[in-house]
């Protein structure tokens, strides 16, 4: 029985649409055995057949590898589903490394694991982050590869994570973006997503309240949470934090200069009910 | 007398738009002194007159200062003019510089320098890069100033200026741009972008051959540059370039991991009559 850990993720960072993951340090946890016969338990009963997304990622690993067999899986879920954090991501990347693991002598680079996961998750911010750690760049080469730049995060920043009750599906969340963009928008999205990556990196608060502003997918998404507005005016309110949606949402993530912020923060007259959790960034890889 | 250089500079560098510039080691020098009366000369007279750029931001950074007085400026032009090689930009920062050297005592800093003169110009990424050297990237902040952040360019990268016997104003090819772009471009830029940055710094050339694509300006202004479309494939042909279109052209910037590129390069069958220049990163700041 061999265990291993796959972290929750943030895809989406503020005008990073697409492009920039974060690492968050809670994981799911894996502990996976070769078997003659797939077995999945832990996580919901649902999920013990052969279209869930470890079992993909599995075959699609095993493919690479060249090898045939399956595996007995004991999951503790730590990750909520359908809320933004990459839950999907970690079981993707779970499943190429149980079968690098089991069946491959870790022969399979992390390059490869994202890659294969990649192509199974539809895009690649969330699985580079749960891969690599940290703060997470990719983009999808012309060979067809992807390539992920990792930068490191100044301990400067303090992330909050504001889960609610309610899921989202990504499917949906997706077709509600237009297929068209002003230009202005689009020009201050570049501008801003490359110094996104700078106030992350650097820890410039101030530059972070500059550039931490979406106009590729908030503005359409926020009606699929009914408390965005209300929420970001809570969070914003003592100039101390940013407000993003993690992922395609409903999870908030809000970036703050300030390590009390997590504990001061009290979300009044909320449709939904939310769990504020303080999360700290995930540094190194799997 | 005063004597300093302010270089010549491109910008909206790849998918960059309206945010990166890098700074070259050929530029404008100017000789200053103390005058009761304007006076500019070496330069074609025709901007022997207050209108000019150079007295507008001397001007301006005397108004900052609180100082009154006038200047005798000759200067020995290197950059052709309407080139998109930064000209305007150069003599922009000059004037600033002049001001802050002949009355201010030096106080205004270089930032202060760069918010004065891209108040002037209109855009960022030119001045930046005149003004700090090397790759910058800058963004309008909440506070109405400019942000500016500097890069070093890899050793490996070579940089040849393709200037034509033409000239293009600017302002006509801003006019050619859009108002808006399909999401499938957008959402390219922004991963594009951001690792465009991290290919010129760190020199990856396959990185830089996926990334350096621009779909904001170049495929609305190349019609302004009829050579364009042969030129990028006598460029790329032997795949060690890539080519971009310098600020809003016509000059073209091509970049190449191999040394001898600028001396191997014969551009045939041209409309235009086109200078090759290998040019070299200015790394250092005014």
């Amino acid at each position: 029985m061999i265990k291993f850990k796959v972290p929750a993720t943030s895809a989406n960072i503020g005008p990073g649409f697409d492009c920039l993951g974060l690492a968050f340090s809670f994981c799911n946890e894996y502990q996976v055995e070769k078997s003659n016969k797939m077995f999945i338990e832990g996580c919901d009963p649902v999920f013990n057949n052969k279209n869930n997304e470890f079992n993909k990622a599995f075959n699609a690993t095993m493919k690479v590898l060249n090898k045939k067999g399956s595996y007995h899986l004991y999951e503790i879920p730590k990750i909520p589903s359908s809320r933004g954090l990459g839950s999907s991501a970690s079981v993707i990347v779970a499943g190429c490394k149980t079968a690098n693991i089991l069946y491959g002598n870790n022969k399979l680079t992390n390059e490869d694991i994202f890659n294969i996961s990649t192509k199974i998750e539809g895009h690649p911010d969330n699985v580079a982050a749960a891969i690599f750690g940290g703060l997470t760049a990719s983009v999808r080469l012309n060979n067809g590869k992807y390539y992920c730049k990792k930068y490191k995060i100044s301990n400067k920043l303090y992330f909050t994570a504001l889960i609610p009750d309610f899921k989202t599906q990504t499917q949906i969340a997706r077709k509600l973006l237009p297929q068209k963009y002003a230009k202005n928008d689009v020009i201050s999205t570049i501008s801003h997503s490359i110094l996104m990556v700078e106030a992350l990196k650097s820890g410039d608060f101030n530059l972070l309240k500059t550039v931490c502003k979406d106009c590729i997918h908030e503005p359409y998404r926020k009606q699929l949470i009914k408390d965005y507005d209300n929420i970001k005016k809570i969070v914003e309110k003592n100039g101390d934090a940013v407000l993003l949606i993690s992922g395609s949402g409903p999870t908030l993530l809000a970036i703050s200069n300030n390590a009390s912020f997590s504990n001061n923060l009290i979300l009044k007259n909320t449709k939904a009910t939310w769990t504020i959790k303080p999360v700290k960034i995930k540094k190194g890889g799997i």
